[in-house]
């Protein structure tokens, strides 16, 4: 694999979540209506914004957290603790997002789990707190035994990119449901693409960028500290 | 990353491509009203179809070749052709199924590339057809330098499994999409899961276990022959 430089790689990582996150809050205010928590459409709208902060950015820089040179972090058990506490808020955040789209469908009757997009955003959150929990239990706990860890670690690494793409995915078929539930009857319809539909696509393929992007750092061999399994690490 | 025996693996992988594949044709001809070659929603039909047997079935399985043990396949170059040639008719078939939507959108006066599902997809076959012309280029033609191939091949490898992605997330957002086009207005909405929404729905979910048991195969180590850069392999 090609080396790139890990600080420029970094600083488009992070202003590209940035931009994801504000373009994500701009579209909810700006298009959808603002916020609320009252069973509205406007607490609806707190669901891409939670969504894509916790499954997509804060569960994408969590990843990268192992990828970070050494020197400017501190020892082992404090990046374990950061990316299991980034990781952690991640997943606060999206057990929230999910709960502010259930409590919107209920208050409003509308059925809730009937879209492939809930589907597949379902088993992204639980594929999640499967991961969250069997990590914790295997890096952090001191009476995992290793022998455990030698087989673990790769699922978790493996799943860890897995649920990522799994997030990205959702985020996009949410986007894209999204615009056709809010465009299909609209004076100017989706297949016009007027200035939200842009914007929101415009949104959805940076999300799609900002999550190759967190993929190709992970798969970058040069920037992978260690294989040592003694060390407890999830690297 | 813990043994799991090749021969049921293909065993369960066949049979998922199988009927991933026979679900997409029955939704065609049973749900959407068959398949055409003039213009018509008939000429549409064709586009899951053809999407899912290029850029998912006949791209993943052509992924796995390389992971075949040694002693059922001939030689590398034998391997290599194989490869080849299965992504060149997913390619084909890719190929196909965006002249199949182009062909129905013009016919009937529906603009082409509005959609985040038909960015996404845009997306996935632009990156296939560099990563065939590449990957062809280093590994079939002799007069590639090594030095090249060095720095080529886990590029290859990475870009195989983020398409193989890109793919299956195009193929829930399109199935998405066209549930919701197809149930808006519908007597028994989306909302409501009529039996077309269940049937789409789960070959949804088929779609992404598909994808995701392919790179399960591609990540487990002990799958993978050999590193040898000089044998020209993409393994």
């Amino acid at each position: 694999m090609p080396t790139i430089p890990f600080l420029p790689y970094s600083i488009l990582v992070g202003n590209l979540s940035i931009l994801c996150l504000g373009l994500t809050v701009y579209w909810s205010q700006h298009w959808l209506g603002g916020f609320a928590w009252d069973g509205s459409r406007k607490m609806f709208n707190w669901h891409p914004v939670l969504m894509v902060t916790g499954m997509v950015i804060l569960y994408g820089i969590a990843a990268l957290v192992y990828r970070l040179p050494f020197s400017q972090m501190g020892s082992l058990l404090s990046r374990k603790v950061l990316h299991a506490t980034l990781t952690l808020i991640a997943f606060i955040s999206a057990i929230l997002g999910l709960e502010v789209v259930f409590n919107f469908h209920n208050v409003q009757k509308i059925p809730n789990m009937y879209s492939l997009h809930s589907w597949l955003g379902l088993t992204a959150v639980l594929l999640f707190s499967c991961q969250w929990l069997m990590g914790f239990a295997s890096f952090l706990l001191p009476w995992t035994p290793i022998w455990f860890l030698v087989l673990y670690r790769p699922v978790h690494l493996f799943f860890g990119s897995v649920i990522l793409g799994l997030s990205t995915a959702s985020c996009i078929s949410g986007i894209n449901e999204k615009l056709f539930m809010r465009l299909t009857n609209s004076t100017t319809p989706y297949s016009q693409l007027p200035a939200e539909a842009w914007f929101a696509n415009i949104l959805g393929m940076l999300i799609l960028w900002f999550g190759m992007l967190v993929l190709l750092g992970l798969a970058i061999p040069g920037w992978k500290h260690s294989d040592n399994l003694g060390s407890r690490s999830p690297m």
